[in-house]
């Protein structure tokens, strides 16, 4: 990718808040949103620190902003129309597949999003969003069984907290270049989720 | 539980031993084993340094002693005879029910093992045995297709990591005092690997 030269000494400000933006998902991953210090996104990003200020309020704006990257497109998902009308198994699986994919396309995003504690206000905002999520998908499951299409027996909402473990466990081990798309991943998901690992009831040779 | 009292000035080696590990295996998982000193370990604690120098060699020794907590009773189930002899989806089974319990039993020290990234020697060691583990589980679900049990078109090694990734997702929610018991637990989770959402192919009402 070449990266775009401007004349010397002009700012370029959308390509300096996009650098910013991926150096700080990096550094806050690695040592923790409160062990990491202005002056060691400045030395890592390149810029100086009244530089950092002119695009940023401060080290939260940038946690903010981050998180954005991961929670924005993972709620999206549940604003699709394949999300929101049709049987609710149908809902949900497009869910399921779409969640995978918006990781394996915002990995280092939904890492940060992860890790997250609830120490500050926009760590809490992020945590409250996550809720949110679960709660919308918990009530699909319920409407699944309710329609008769997920056995009685589901507990809505522990499925759901293990479904989405499963779904979040991917950002320890997978990688785009590894072989393995994005598509294919949540076709094996889904596949685990919905019918199990068993062969049918009927018995396979 | 009551707190053994031993007559003032004299040595209580196992119980100080024994606090000092859950000290440390709270504040690693708090502040990462690299952010952690021995004046904190000592602070948190109320051992004087000193007095940690003669129960550890160091703080590596400590992580070391924290991370078998967790290592020793997860790969001690793949001896369990439950788990080595009779039909590999039985033994999967089985496998995946006693780490379901394992995990809630040692959830601290599991916790600390899921997160150790490989900086040091030890880290590394841990590491390694995680990889023997997954690479064992990964035969015994070759060996569950072999013999028809399980679907052919699963790809092995790609449903180790999403079942133990799924399994190891508990330690992000579960707490012992939650109302959800391990056999239930173990339950609900073996039901979602081995059958799935979906109600029976045939359809329920």
């Amino acid at each position: 990718m070449s990266v775009r030269t401007l004349p010397s000494g002009e700012p370029r400000p959308r390509y300096d808040q996009e650098r910013l933006l991926l150096v700080a998902v990096d550094v806050f991953t690695e040592r923790g949103y409160d062990g990491t210090s202005m002056d060691q996104l400045s030395h890592a990003s390149g810029l100086s620190k009244s530089s950092l200020y002119h695009h940023i309020d401060g080290k939260e704006h940038l946690l903010r902003m981050a998180l954005e990257r991961a929670l924005d497109p993972l709620l999206a998902v549940l604003e699709e129309p394949e999300a929101t009308t049709g049987r609710a198994i149908d809902r949900l699986h497009h869910v399921i597949t779409r969640e995978v994919q918006v990781l394996t396309e915002c990995l280092p995003f939904v890492t940060l999003l992860l890790r997250v504690r609830g120490n500050t206000e926009t760590e809490r905002w992020a945590l409250d969003r996550r809720r949110e999520f679960d709660h919308r998908v918990t009530t699909l499951v319920e409407e699944a069984v309710v329609e008769g299409d997920i056995r009685a027996d589901v507990d809505a909402a522990t499925t759901t907290r293990l479904v989405f473990g499963l779904v979040n466990s991917l950002i320890e081990w997978y990688r785009p270049d590894g072989g393995l798309t994005p598509d294919d991943l949540a076709a094996q998901i889904t596949s685990l989720i919905f019918t199990g690992l068993h062969t049918t009831p009927s018995g396979a040779a």
